[in-house]
């Protein structure tokens, strides 16, 4: 098996906070939380997607411009995939933050609790809800994949899951330097009941100007970590 | 008033931290704490200091080299002057980890709520026992650095403290891409009662391959903050 897990372009405050204190409906991002995707918005990738003005052609560019490259499928989290609760209401209430044509264009297993049928979007995207919790969802998007690698899309909650149970083979994160003081930590309660945390070697370090992009990969166990 | 302070060579883990968990009097860094200063080590200056054989010369030992260019005075914590707690014993009886000669080569305001006579060692380091907080430490830090900056040595608890306070200028630490899991970290508990955190744009971020060096400098109230 060489399929991987992977996590990508996930920002991260200078003090470990992926989203910023206040969490809502109206503003999933938490307060001062948007300052950690400017990077993102600012690149002539993510804008031509959305429609927006930025020009950016640097790393940051590179990097959003290859997120999906030899991905075959998505994991996501329920919170990731949109702010409905509960049981599904009806099948096509909500598919999602991201339109009719969403930039997967593969398989994308969202984490719920409430059983629901898989919807199929336009471009290639098809939706399945997994209830049977992230193992379930590795195996059936590794499956699903055939043979390309599987991005963990998130949230925090869901990265974090897979980071504790030794399943994320690469991650690239994002750092961006502002203080956001409280919100959501990517990188804590991430011990195994053993005790034991998940060890990682950097392979790049790369600054953009505004943001560190920073790649790691697992080490084996017992394989000495390196500082 | 152009005098700054300046927090400099703060090593922290990807996931926060400035040591590991478990710290003990023989075991100062915490668990895995020792990984944070394993760059640092590697230089050649530092190693020339200490009798080491690290003989790194590139950006790592660059910083390490200019530590304390333009400080004409340190504050530390009393945890990082010394493990002795309570009254001191002995006005000789601990005079700092360093020996004789301390690399600081002048003065050195020591937090601590127990009483003490100045300690005048080799080499232009003299010891000053401050009970009156960090705000009197400042002022006289200011003071006897003569016009010149500040440097806020640490520990992590004594930074917090005037990061808290809005006190520091500038800051550079040193993100090192391990995960400690646990332990004590620098960057969290920073809002004053108003709720306000101090807000920081970067003004440097260098790689060095082994660590990313961050440089930050405070913005003034009111200044629309950075990504």
């Amino acid at each position: 098996m060489n399929q991987q897990l992977h996590v990508r372009g996930f920002s991260v405050s200078l003090d470990g906070y992926s989203a910023g204190p206040d969490q809502s409906l109206s503003n999933p991002l938490g307060t001062g939380g948007e300052r950690l995707h400017e990077w993102m918005i600012a690149t002539r990738t993510f804008s031509e997607r959305e429609g927006l003005d930025g020009t950016g052609e640097g790393i940051n560019d590179l990097f959003v411009r290859s997120h999906f490259d030899g991905i075959g499928a998505t994991i996501m989290g329920r919170n990731m995939f949109g702010p409905v609760r509960g049981p599904w209401e009806s099948s096509d209430a909500w598919n999602g933050w991201w339109g009719g044509n969403p930039p997967y264009h593969h398989p994308v297993f969202v984490l719920t609790n409430h059983p629901r049928d898989s919807v199929e979007m336009d471009g290639g995207t098809t939706f399945h809800f997994i209830t049977g919790g992230i193992g379930e969802a590795r195996d059936c998007a590794l499956v699903a994949a055939d043979g390309l690698d599987v991005l963990v899309g998130g949230g925090a909650d869901t990265v974090r899951q897979y980071l504790r149970a030794g399943l994320i083979d690469r991650i690239h994160l994002v750092m961006v330097p502002v203080l956001l003081g409280s919100g959501e930590r990517l990188l804590e309660d991430l011990a195994r009941p053993d005790g034991r945390i998940p060890s990682y070697r950097p392979i790049d370090l790369t600054p953009s100007g505004s943001v560190v992009h920073i790649q790691l990969a697992k080490e084996e166990e017992g394989e000495a970590p390196q500082p």
